[in-house]
């Protein structure tokens, strides 16, 4: 993650070698290379990046807001629910600003279509889906498949995402309950025919697919369904179909959109052009989804404009992940009271 | 329905034209005609269809059994699981055949995919989708609309056949427990697009649309979705999706089947041409799904093979259905125990 | 044309045969036969069809008004302006209704275009293209090649419809000045490759394509191109294009209907499913345009609505017509002033 | 525009940044350098490219010319027909080589159709239509928006290369007259989805889009269109289609051509594979377009063959589009005699 | 096999029932009908057709010749060249017409590439191949798979067509060698997928597939392969593909065409639109292939024009079958001398 | 070609400076350069590839294996089968390996298939098609055309490729005869339309196409299809296509397949993704064809695997197309014993 506008002056890794290669890439090698993050935070510094595995996001972001840094986290906010409550609380105490990095919401086709709900333009959406399904691209490189420093597979990886853009949509973040189901099925398979090679049986301890049924309080219902492997032809990862009163919304992937509807008595789909328009010799410009993020974080910091991911929205999509775990390990619905 | 190698010798109907009109088409106007049909039951006959609004299917199954008549009853089965086993009862004291017409189990897709998951090509199924969706395409004749009458809309109505087709191919009649929602949220709709035409808005008293999340006591998850009407672009009807442990399964219209999975360390897809073959002047010879439903029911009545669908199976149909929107009431689970 | 509703009770045409079968077809043979149309006219009619050739329809047509009938003419309304405007003085002078078969206004895309137009999603309509090209069907039987009878080929022919719905989507019947070209360059080959085989170079004494650009007083452009016979793999029949301040709109075929403009920044499409829905077993109710034509003018007739085609409007594209005809004589614009 | 096998000595631009860079870019810096372009034209030269706004196409052509320079000019010739007049006579006098940088005439379509034509191929050309439609594509930078820098906007940027086209195919360069409107409807709109970026509304001072009817002396029609900003889906620039009495032509887009026509009796399509063939591992070889104008131009220079765009024919060019503008301001017809 | 503008008036058949049906579709019950051919015979007609198994098409012609009748007999004209001989001889005595049934000849797509070999567009053609090929469509009614009857399967029985419309295309009738191979592989499997329903394996005594290389005299190579089954995708019957010294034409499926070259230095390919042009409304008028080969022998009954199939023609083609069926009984090559 | 693990340390070229060109690109410049290729085999080298005109395989090959070397050869492995016995005699004296680079054996669907192959999921491969079809792809460079130095043309070059591919998949080296013709029919063509610029008809002295038709010993048949221009659509390269008698296979395009059979008494197709899988951000990782084939001759030179092609098999491809050019000379098939 480039931040344009911005000098990054001061890298962090266990492993130095990787601080230092990050260093050169982002700051031609002019900057602080560190070990421990908690010498880094003594530097003088506007804002920290926290990109390390889920288990020390929490930990880390707190120490970040406490020692008067800006936050931004990496998703999913936290393990879990508690400590997410516990990083709201710090950024209070701290007076800091602290954002999640939901990058897809950036994209064109989520800009578009949040344009169209804050329009009204798809009434009250009451159903959606959640969709994060791959049919083999397990990741096998750094530790996505511990159990122990992740705190899940692709439900807290990828499902994270596709339930983060549906919430925003619907803009709705009071769930009732939630039911789900979580599955270790395929990770003991070989010759996976998996995108990054086969993986390692052993090591492959978090869930291969999971999914949940979520009621919103206000009655609306989101099916959410997420999976690394999984034997099916239907994959999309970090999209989601909403049903509105008014009007529909597909993204059949991430990057493309329709709207659907009734009009003058004939059901029509619209068709955004995502691209910049552009002519037979040139593309058009765009700016890429992950400068929009850090320009976006910049100027918030910078009091040119409002964070566009708060972090009560991303507590709130740890917290539903937390109640389909729970929900798989007890076979009972868990409630959000 | 026409049953083949079969005569029919007597129609009933409260509506006598109807009565009359079927007479004529399916018997050249030889048979008797009937206004209450336990005048009819009173005749000398081998079987009986059963096909009428939802609400009597199990009263008149069920005089007929008594009456020593086989029976074929549409489906749903019944509105509610207590009727579909009293429907089981009755069956058992008659020694009589039950059976129940879930026709799109005779599709060429459903055939190739059960011989398939009877072969154990799947493995274990452990995930599916049972998908009925319709964006507009409400039944506005009749009784559809009239939640009295027919027990509820497009759940119980497309629903049920989606839900079949997917416990049929799993193999799989144990269900844990079921949450669902349902919704009325277009039926006050103008201009509405719909396939037959407006509905009256007034009379629309059943489900839009409902959804539905099933745990299995094997583990095992069923995603239900249904709709008559609902602003979506994934129309699909009387189709199910099958996650195993060794392959998967997708339709992707009723009609049509794809079988995926992993073949020397490479993903596959494989298609079946589902058509009798066929040559450039030549469309090749099939068996229509409901002429094969009516032989399949007439032979097992003569002895010479076994029903296809077994009213146990149907009955499970009917009782999840039944948890589905009872769960929608409550907002809770429903357990099946 | 069938008008439902409505009893057929006299038919006429020069050839007796052709009235005798029109009476069996329409009216099972109970009608009255005529061969001279002045004596059909003496008869109890409430309204009269005038189906003939383009040289008669102002005459026939203007006696049956005198007579006292309403009347619907075939397109176009007549072979000259002035002929058009002897039509609706004897239309006035009647106290009858007249309307011309501009049919294409009731297919399902017209339709759902002109809803648009007249909500102003369009905006202002300033430039237009009126396309009727075909790349080799002249018409080979009755007097569709004399010049005599017919006035002109394809752009009197099918080039009338193409313009009729131009002008009626745009609202705009104030034409300043328009320019033309008439070609007569196929009409002596051979081995033609025609839809309705080889043409008779002997009698194929009207053009083969004909080309204007109309500009109308509010400064709009309507580009008009036509033909029967063109090397050209552009071939599109009775559609417009239409490009205006807020959208436009493009038939890609007679039939087919796609909406374009910019919406949050970004270049859309927005496409009409102009059948009537449908699922699986079913394509969807539709009224064919030509019964709803029929309808609408009997409906008119008795006072339950208003003529879809107003004559004034007829009256102005056989203006333009004549103009473009003119122009391509003189060299020269033909001014309307 | 790089030069092959010709050294490139003397770049100059009123901004010297831009000089420079070209110097570094064309001849590594060993080029020199000039503010005023009088001054480069005091160099020893063979040859000068003007590459300027087209206000100054025509005086530092013919300083050029002048200075006993060939010279190479971009597109449009010039503002005015008075001004190409001029510039031919400097060329006269000279004895020197002018053409016009026509790069579409390069392209492999229009090498094979040129061809075609000249073989006779499509017969007499009687109907053409000269296309250059962008939906959102307004060039924001340089000069392009400023009237009276440009003279025009979209019929004098793109409209001429598609207007050159078809009048080189046509081989034909004595119009008759010429009719024409043009538009400023879209630039002052906000939130444009322009291809590179939203206009400044205030700047933008030239037409939006453009069209032209134009008759040749021997009776043909050609359609001019063209637009940077119009809600239209027909997009297609720099393109030409044919209608002759032998046969047609399409470009579908600019680099792609088909053939149309009737043979045995029957309608072809003919269509050129235009890349130079290829195996599954190459692509083929082919020459640049813009390599081979200059080739083609340095040849010229040699004597080793004749000049691929004559001066005199982009002077009809030039005079046919001031025609349209013309016609456009007095709402006439503009005649060329 | 209807012939228009011709009276039949007798009709045989050893199972009487079908020569009563024909009579009834044919002759609307006005003919006369017979049991044993030579009866009929002795009757006064024309022509006659035989439409028998393969074995008998030599005897009955001869017999028909003899009897001063013309005939049309179906393909292929006889088990073996020597019975084919026999019939020319017996043609050759008595004076009559003799021509056989290859009606694929008059299909557009052959009619229109005849004339182009005719006239020389493709020069030498050197390369050829003749391709029967189906997946599962072996014929299970009638005789088809007796080889006592039919003397062969798939490729005497479609390979014939295949080879008939090669050798006509490139009117070379001088074969110097063949070599072939003949398979039984496929006849004994069950649940075979065949388009006509399972084949009963003990009856199926003739070949699944064949294949052959033929050697013309000039040097010209025709491959041909023919399959009813065969594990492949390659499913193409009737169709031929050649190459020429100037151009190439290939029959994607039977009914469509291409024909490819090089032109202008570059590669093309040239589509022929095989229907009568259309328009919107209208698909064409087109005479059926029957029809018209129907047609063309009751016109040269009647000396109004030629046979369009020659049965020296048929001959050939009969004498490379055998050649090939004796070449894969040999293991040799078939030499015609 | 670049052997990864592996030092490349001599490079040797009748022509210095392309040895030298090599020294850099695969050894930075640190190898010692030749001219002299016996030089070169005095070094202390462990392997050594030939890749030079087919002409001097056979001989440096066997200066190389007796100079201790392990030899990896271009194909074809020599131009007769006399040359081949000569190496693997030398190969068999020296005890050293010997391999021929047929690289298309590597390509991912070539590895799918073999191992299909190897389970026999096709059954007994009683047909096959080894197809190199180019319509106008001839290599103008180096020695190409020459048939001295290569001994012929598209038959040794390409269709070795795609008969050693047939052959390997049927595992089948016993070939009892072959018939063939070879073309010189379009080499004296100008305007060629060629991939890499027109040819020299002088030099141009190999075959352009060339066809054969092989029968094993086992009674199976190859039909063997090759040229570098042909006029013909149906271009595809380096593919083989099979018939078994429980399955086929299809490679539409190198490097694409599919399989086909009957499964419950349908046709199918199964689609192997034979890309490794990937994700939207990520195509999959790959190893290069060339790599794997320089790897797998490493690995067998460090005793850690089997040779992939084994030199025998080699031999048998020379062995046939020796045949095909035999048969093609003498009019005779070339019988193999």
């Amino acid at each position: 993650m480039k931040i344009r506008d911005v000098e990054m002056t001061a890298f962090c890794d266990i492993i130095s070698e990787r601080a230092e290669k990050a260093n050169h890439e982002y700051a031609e090698g002019r900057g602080k290379v560190f070990k421990d993050y908690r010498e880094l935070l003594k530097e003088d510094l506007d804002a920290v990046c926290v990109l390390t595995p889920n288990i020390s996001h929490a930990p880390i972001s707190i120490d970040a807001l406490k020692a008067g840094k800006h936050v931004m986290c990496e998703k999913p906010m936290a393990k879990n629910y508690a400590e997410a409550r516990a990083m709201l609380d710090a950024r209070d105490k701290s007076g800091k600003l602290l954002t999640i990095g939901y990058q897809n919401r950036y994209r064109p086709d989520s800009l578009f279509l949040k344009e169209e709900c804050d329009n009204g333009v798809l009434g009250n959406i009451y159903f959606a889906k959640a969709t994060a399904i791959r049919r083999r691209a397990v990741p096998t490189w750094g530790v996505f498949l511990d159990e122990e420093k992740q705190g899940g597979g692709p439900l807290i990886d990828i499902g994270t995402h596709a339930l983060d853009l549906t919430l925003f949509m619907m803009n709705n973040y009071e769930p009732a309950y939630a039911v789900g189901t979580v599955y270790h099925k395929l990770n003991k398979d070989k010759k996976t025919g998996n995108a990054w090679g086969d993986w390692d049986p052993k090591k492959f301890t978090v869930e291969d697919s999971a999914f949940g049924f979520i009621v919103m309080k206000n009655g609306a219902t989101i099916i959410l369904q997420s999976s690394w492997a999984l034997n099916t032809t239907e994959v999309r990862e970090a999209v989601t179909t909403l049903s509105g009163t008014k009007a529909g919304a597909d993204m059949p992937q991430a990057g493309s959109l329709t709207i659907n509807g009734i009009k003058n008595g004939k059901q029509y789909v619209l068709t955004p052009d995502l691209k910049a328009g552009g002519v037979a010799f040139y593309d058009g410009a765009a700016v890429k989804d992950s400068d929009l993020e850090a320009q976006t974080f910049a100027k918030a910091i910078q009091g040119k404009g409002k964070l566009y991911v708060q972090p009560e929205e991303a507590a709130v999509v740890t917290r539903i992940l937390e109640g389909i775990y729970d929900s798989a390990k007890t076979g009972k619905p868990h409630y959000f009271n």
